[in-house]
């Protein structure tokens, strides 16, 4: 009999992750940053907007001749001029003077505020009647009220959004420096397993897991390269490995869950001059027999050849570790990520490891409800039909129905 | 002074929107499919998997002849071969045999459950004990156990996740019809802004919402094609509308959002023959100068040019409009996207019109706390700094302090 691994908890396993340093920057065009993950903290070097300008289509004036003004007893201005958009007005506010102006036109010297066109009543050519009193920079968008130069905008470590896209476009910044995307490269293994086009005779299966696996890293914000499938065989698994790790980052084989397989992934992966075996299995459940060898900053990855664990492992151990290489330090917010849920029945477990529930979510009542999936961790149907995960810790022995769970959402 | 317009409302708008239906229907191939929309149901054809499998590796035995087995007590089995990876076994398991078999190996005929290798031990080259009994079909997944053919797994309109991939994978689907994404053609507009690269004089700011839009866009699934800057020209317009309808499904116009920009973008939407503008005007604050039109399944639409309030109206109208021509019939699942927090402070709403509040939240406590970001809509650091909206319905007049609202997280 082979003997047990030497387990590892999913913090012990997280903690190991923290060798691994975050790439090194690169420079993108802004229009395509969407999702990266800024470099460098975003300091702004201007004033935004860099003049006083209207929020709004109406009158620029003095504020203080307006004051006293209202429907019953407007107050007459005399037509200064027009803003005209995108230039600097060559007049000045006076008192008693206004000037027609439009969202987003500089605001005259002279003017404090803009009533809206829709307190106006234009008497003739040269006059206006304003029935409205505005306040100082009523409905004046101040020099410097988005942005202020010196201050930090962005930190380092944050994933663009459209809205930080946006602000690194009024400060005129069309590159940005960001973090490289981090490179998987996928291999499935198994004699078992066949391309996805062939038809599976007896004792055969179509690999599940370039695909799904695949798609899962690409979420995650890799580059995801897909060097398809090798048989159980060390010599070929290793020329595998091998270009994936002229290629990427951080090589992931998954399949070879079998004890004898799993033997030959841990001498290939030690046979890299360098190699270290950090994980050579896992306290969690489905996942046990992950393997993990550091290579520098270059990690190879054994994951379980079942759909479903590779896909958990991948979601609890392969997403940290694509977030420190990519520099994530903002790993963003929880909510919407996690959601509280009440168990729909009793949820047993096994102490002395994490147990990730597959879980379908309903909404009932003023709450969620978490359905705990029941089905072996071979079949990719029951991910199918789950929304995401309930974590039963090392020292729990389960849940009874009713309680409030913690469910972890699959991405969309 | 100019008319105010006739404003719809939220639902009446969303209700136009069902005119336009889903795109035609494309082939991509599985690898580039995560988050296309299904364009039909998915049914199987085939049993996944094809033969029984073990689900472990150990023992594929007789379950009978496991009966009693125990630690004290193991039974006593000859061995009748070894399961070879992706073979059909080439002999039967009769009474008192067992065969040495791997994680996904195939269940030899005879054999209907799998002892693990945990609890075996071999005595000798041609003899095994098990300790453990194993129930019918323990341990092993059966022929169709994950699908069996005429079940409909996957919905039309359904965005593609990882597991779908897998589930497609599994199938041997490697080529998948989805709905074509929409193309969206992204034009701002107004003399006083410039491009990202120029240094803005007084009088003018940079283009933005090229670039927060176009990010958007994105994330909603859609195609985006970036027609730049156009000034507040109706011929040159125009021809910049006429080009992006040649090239897209829809034709975003950001800006121009003062009274007589306006009136040309209504005049310009309503000259291409067949055009009907279909909403001019909106009860939203921000968003309320929206304009939209319909020509046959195309549509133009007319967003304020200010940064918040182009992205809120994109958020609320196009957004549905994108899910809605790219098929999704199954607009995913709310947990995740809508949050319930405790509003901080008052927030006064004006009757008669839906408010968006943008809000940044906090967790406190046991709960969510929403901040509400002050700042006028033509600052898009107010942006940056929320993780979503909450809306005040037309009918409410504001709500209190530590009252709950539900908040639409934005899109990370």
């Amino acid at each position: 009999m082979k003997p047990f691994f030497k387990v590892k908890t999913v913090e012990e396993v997280l903690g190991l992750l923290e060798r691994f340093q975050p790439l090194e920057a690169e420079e993108v065009e802004l229009a395509g940053a969407r999702g990266r993950v800024l470099a460098e903290d975003l300091q702004a070097d201007e004033f935004v907007p860099d003049h006083d300008r209207s929020a709004m289509d109406g009158f620029a004036v003095r504020a203080r001749d307006t004051f006293g003004a209202a429907e019953t007893l407007p107050a007459l201005f005399h037509l200064a001029g027009e803003v005209q958009m995108g230039l600097e007005p060559d007049f000045e506010i006076g008192p008693g003077q206004a000037a027609r102006i439009w969202t987003g036109g500089m605001l005259p010297a002279g003017a404090d505020a803009v009533v809206m066109i829709e307190y106006s009543r234009q008497v003739d050519e040269t006059s206006v009647e304003l029935s409205k009193p505005a306040a100082p920079w009523e409905n004046v968008i101040r020099r410097g009220e988005d942005v202020k130069p010196g201050q930090v905008l962005l930190p380092a470590g944050l994933a663009l959004r459209p809205q930080d896209l946006g602000l690194l476009a009024a400060l005129g910044r069309s590159i940005v420096r960001v973090t490289r995307r981090p490179r998987a490269a996928l291999i499935s293994t198994g004699d078992e397993v066949i391309p996805i086009t062939e038809n599976p005779g007896p004792g055969r299966v179509r690999d599940v897991n370039t695909y799904s696996l695949g798609a899962m890293l690409e979420g995650f914000g890799a580059e995801v390269i897909r060097l398809g499938l090798i048989p159980d065989d060390p010599a070929r698994l290793r020329a595998g490995v091998e270009r994936g790790l002229a290629l990427a980052d951080l090589v992931i084989v998954s399949g070879g869950s079998s004890m004898g397989v799993r033997d030959f992934a841990v001498e290939v992966f030690s046979s890299f001059p360098g190699s270290e075996i950090l994980v050579h299995g896992v306290a969690v459940s489905p996942g046990k027999p992950l393997i993990m060898a550091g290579l520098g900053n270059q990690s190879l990855w054994g994951l379980p050849g079942h759909a479903v664990s590779a896909m958990i492992t991948a979601d609890v151990f392969v997403r940290p570790l694509l977030d420190r290489l990519s520099g994530k330090t903002r790993l963003g917010k929880p909510w919407g990520r996690l959601v509280q849920a009440a168990l729909a029945r009793n949820v047993p477990s096994v102490h002395g490891r994490q147990d990730y529930i597959r879980v379908r979510l309903e909404q009932e009542g003023g709450g969620l409800k978490a359905h705990p999936i029941l089905g072996k961790s071979g079949l990719v149907s029951t991910m199918v039909k789950a929304d995401g995960l309930v974590c039963i810790g090392l020292n729990e022995e389960g849940r009874l129905a009713g309680s409030l769970a913690e469910v972890r959402l699959f991405d969309d």
